[in-house]
């Protein structure tokens, strides 16, 4: 056994234990070192380089890893085998899925305001922002040699009184404290209950004179990255925001990779601890730490993702999901409870999940769709949700369509080497300058942070700006010279936004014409899934009254930009809306409103979904949108550098 | 720290460490080697002996132990220090109540015969024996791309009809196994269903062709001893019995002292894992063995005991049930299930726990009413319970009062020097020779067993029979000389059963003047609240039409000798009827019908309780009668020999 130290920039290191032999990225997921590797270890993607500091290790070169690099050290991981001691340095973008857990600053966070402005456009569509949770003072009279009636039923008594009604349940776990209780407060308590029809079930029974502190926690766990909110159930208001890479990203970054995962011996359980007791309950105890509360005081969770990642959370069989007829376990479920996923809160909050309504439209669409509200409008609207993958939903009060495109992980910066989630250091826009070409960049984080990397709007710009100021031709492929642009020796080419002596990367923060193609079939992907859900209902993209950008991807998102490159249709730039994380606003509604847990059930009964890969016309307009902006420019009239 | 060894006669040993100092009874009971101490380790009773065999232990001399024992190595371990590596022997009388799990042969056990009795004559009462469970073979068409439904919708649309009913409750432990289960059977299975009015809850699903065994447990759960049944829950028969000590015996004999325990650090904790990983799932699990089924088959749980058996099965606070006003946490509960006990069988398996109606009339009464049919009948009955204590029930299909008496633990053997539980080596039943004063015995066990100690049925018969020959005057001491009688230098009595060489014991088995009293304090407990109960309706014992015996003192109980001694009113014997364990008996009525389970509710809230201690001839009463028959002999007007 030799011995390995994972060291990070932030000082953080990390010992672990590898046999000899054993390859170098097995040994950081072993030891829960998060080091991103997208290709799932294929040594095609370039992500997982490291830094050698120390010791020895016996590594393949790669056309990742320059011979320069190569003598400063750097190795990918998963083409390394550990044969003696050895250092690492696991540089930020490296770890960048999985390091920065975020808690939101509230006072400054704009994602607050998108919150409460879905709110209110919900609130104002009807919808009553009312929860089944309640605080209720219950005083009894203490029992004596008289009055000999039990515990529970003096409780019991108490709450029907209380609350007016004819049935109330007292669990288990409330009656294994509730002598002690009783009797320390002399019978004067308050009760919080979960208040269905003419029924109450007391959750807990506390002091008299403790401010009661009843709280939710709405989730968005996307592929990618996991943001989650506490709330403050009894008057709405957010007491925490936080974000952080879904832990499971080391068993690859798509759907599919870690359903193959989960399918190993032990796997559902590993994908569920990845992502439960790596990166929900880290999560949540940091949230409550900001909130100042327990998260014993979390009785009602709401829960919003796609389908896979809804069965993986549940530790439930994820592989009929990917395999035909794609029939998941479930696409609504009312039967689960915090402590049966292990996560840490109160043991039996009811953990509501966003409905599925199908194997690739899930809860975070659902929800999506509702905090977009275009359930509740006569006019045509488009949703978009932009996250690991992409999917789309049309329509209005009347009817909605949805489906789903294999666009991949590019919008939040997976399968661009240069890419990153939006957060601390990433580049989210950019000008370029058409005569010198030398960019204008705006990086997310303090005054004076630099680039580590790329998000999705920041890469958006990027290919507008190149397309617009000529460097790359509209097949993405480089045509001019300059300083920042460079030509390997196969003749590919690529553009330097921010050489390595600027950066806070371990290398230049650069492009290429891999990145641009993996790119342009994201946004081809989109375009073309738009087109055609169109034309099968006899629509064309004029008649869209407005569009709803959701997703990840940056709340920078540049719209004039993505027309440019022919990712959105050529229409008003006013009809463009970013509503943000909307999988996460939509749960935090249903946290907080019975009734839109209740309206997001009956809008996933009523929508349909159109399967592309059944439209005989998908392919061809796939192919046709993998230019700049369209094989086809009069779609985009307005384009003028076209 | 020292080494102590534990030896048993069986050959098993336990070894445990030590610190310098630590008293050897401690050792032991951590190390869950059970040695009887009902005194609780006060050098009161002198059952914790121990033979030490190897190395040094530090001693106190007591009464308890001869000059001549000691020098053969005999100590109460609850005045022993460790200071040094020791080995000592345990003798069985010590480990008794632990060490005698006992799995009974169905084919010869005679209580198989009670519980089919008490079972018919239940349904005779109009009782139906139909419970919740229920196998129904649910058979889906497979999906497809045309039929695109997940799958806890088709499992739930063909529950409901199958089941005729409106609303399915899928949980989440059926959830989980849900896709791989109808993917192998190809979407044709068999589901455990439990119905409620028009609803049903699928427990589990299995595949189409295995046999579905869905059992049962009853469980009498008493301060002593605990026995159980596995009951197939669709034919009713019985697959298992088995019985066993309960665990918590080392921490004292008696429900107080168990409650003191459990006011300790951790000591809810420590009480429920003795009666619950100590003593119900070896127990479970032996049964299981014999009955060839698993654990997880097992879907519903009945249990019945007192109400501070309950609390602390539960981890509920029990001290409120002993201090004034005496209110404890339920008398009913229908929250429970098996993994809120850490009880392993089917994990949601539900627990129905027969209620208490009060402190010290619990729910080992409530089902034995149940189980006596009295609540039936035109006939006033009386129901006597002799387990650790002695509970009464008085009355008829109109009405019944119930009262509890401190007869302590002697009529399970407890108390008594020579007293052990009704199993292998007890002796049940003797007669003595007037002239002679030799006994004949009655020995528990196969042919040739030899005698251990006396369990209650044997202890009856010896102090009637000592006081029929004369050899034990009215206030029990000894009377007459003879190679069995015994003077100690405080001129203290007793009687030798067995000689030492012809017992499987490692001293005389034999009953001394102490022994005596402490019976006669049971007894005249039992008669002095039957007299006080009755009084108290104006009731007279020749009122009494019928009267039934239950609990484990044996099964030998001869009631002839139970009223010469005065522990019964002296009324027509054919009056007298032993049920046997009428609390597992209840239980495992109430394990097969929901009916029952319903009516042993009804019977619990139209009970009355008598509290005997605010009775103001219950003192007066209860000193008269601790006497041989009693102080006022008119009582026993058919004793020839008073």
């Amino acid at each position: 056994m030799y011995k390995v130290t994972f060291k990070f920039e932030n000082g953080d290191d990390v010992e672990a234990f590898a046999a000899s032999g054993e390859n170098l990225l097995e040994v950081a997921r072993k030891t829960n070192v998060a080091i991103d590797a997208p290709c799932s270890g294929n040594a095609a993607c370039g992500k997982c380089r490291v830094q050698l500091v120390g010791g020895e290790l016996e590594s393949e070169k790669t056309v990742h890893i320059t011979e320069e690099e190569y003598a400063q050290g750097w190795r990918l991981s998963c083409v390394s085998k550990v044969i003696a001691d050895v250092e690492v340095l696991v540089p930020d973008i490296a770890s960048a899925y999985k390091s920065r857990m975020k808690v939101a600053d509230l006072d400054s966070a704009k994602e607050i305001e998108i919150f409460e402005k879905t709110k209110a456009d919900i609130e104002a569509a009807g919808i009553s922002f009312k929860n089944d949770l309640e605080v209720v003072r219950v005083t009894m009279a203490p029992p004596s040699l008289d009055d000999t009636m039990p515990d529970i039923e003096r409780v019991t008594w108490a709450v029907e009184d209380a609350c007016g009604v004819e049935r109330v349940k007292i669990p288990f776990s409330v009656m294994k404290k509730m002598a002690e209780t009783l009797r320390t407060y002399n019978f004067d308590v308050q009760c919080v209950i979960r208040r269905a029809e003419n029924k109450v079930e007391v959750l807990d029974i506390c002091a008299p004179d403790q401010e009661v502190k009843v709280c939710g926690l709405a989730v968005d766990i996307g592929t990618t990255s996991v943001a989650a909110l506490v709330i403050n159930m009894l008057d709405g208001s957010i007491l925490a925001k936080a974000s952080t890479g879904n832990g499971q990203i080391r068993y690859g970054a798509d759907v599919i990779n870690r359903i193959i995962e989960s399918l190993k011996p032990g796997g559902k359980k590993k994908l569920q601890d990845a992502v439960v007791k790596e990166t929900l309950n880290p999560l949540i105890m940091q949230m409550c730490k900001a909130a100042r509360i327990k998260p014993g005081m979390i009785y009602r969770i709401c829960v919003a993702g796609n389908t896979t990642m809804n069965h993986l959370l549940m530790g439930v069989d994820a592989d009929p999901v990917r395999m035909e007829p794609y029939i998941p376990t479930f696409f609504e479920t009312s039967c689960v409870h915090a402590q049966d996923l292990d996560i840490k809160t109160f043991p039996h909050a009811r953990v509501i999940v966003a409905p599925n309504i199908g194997s690739y439209v899930g809860g975070d669409i659902t929800a999506g769709t509702f905090a977009s509200c275009i359930w509740n409008r006569p006019e045509m609207s488009l949703f978009i949700d932009l996250g690991t993958n992409g999917e789309l939903v049309f329509g209005n009060e009347e009817f909605m369509m949805s489906c789903a495109c294999s666009a991949g992980p590019a919008f939040e910066g997976g399968d661009i080497s240069c890419g990153m989630r939006a957060t601390d250091g990433a580049i989210e826009a950019c000008v370029i300058d058409k005569e010198t070409m030398e960019p204008t960049l705006s990086i997310i984080g303090d005054e004076g942070q630099k680039a580590v990397g790329v998000c999705g709007s920041g890469i958006i710009d990027l290919i507008s700006e190149l397309f617009r100021c000529g460097i790359i031709n509209p097949k993405g492929k480089f045509i001019r010279e300059g300083r920042r642009i460079r030509y390997d020796k196969y003749g590919m080419g690529s553009y330097v936004l921010v050489f390595k002596e600027d950066a806070a990367s371990v290398k230049d923060v650069e492009i290429n014409e891999v990145d641009i193609d993996n790119f342009m079939r994201a946004k081809g992907a989109i375009f073309s899934a738009i087109r055609v859900m169109l034309n099968s209902l006899d629509f064309t993209v004029d008649m869209i009254d407005d569009v709803y950008v959701a997703g990840g991807i940056g709340s920078g998102i540049n719209m004039e930009n993505a027309v440019n490159i022919g990712m959105f249709p050529d229409i008003d730039l006013e009809k463009f809306h970013y509503i943000g994380n909307s999988s996460l606003s939509g749960a935090y509604t249903m946290l907080l409103s019975s009734e839109a847990e209740a309206k997001v059930s009956e809008i996933s009964h009523n929508m349909t979904y159109l399967e592309l890969s059944n439209e005989p016309t998908y392919m061809d307009e796939f192919v046709a949108c993998c230019f700049l902006p369209h094989t086809d420019a009069t779609l985009f009239p307005s384009l003028t550098f076209k």
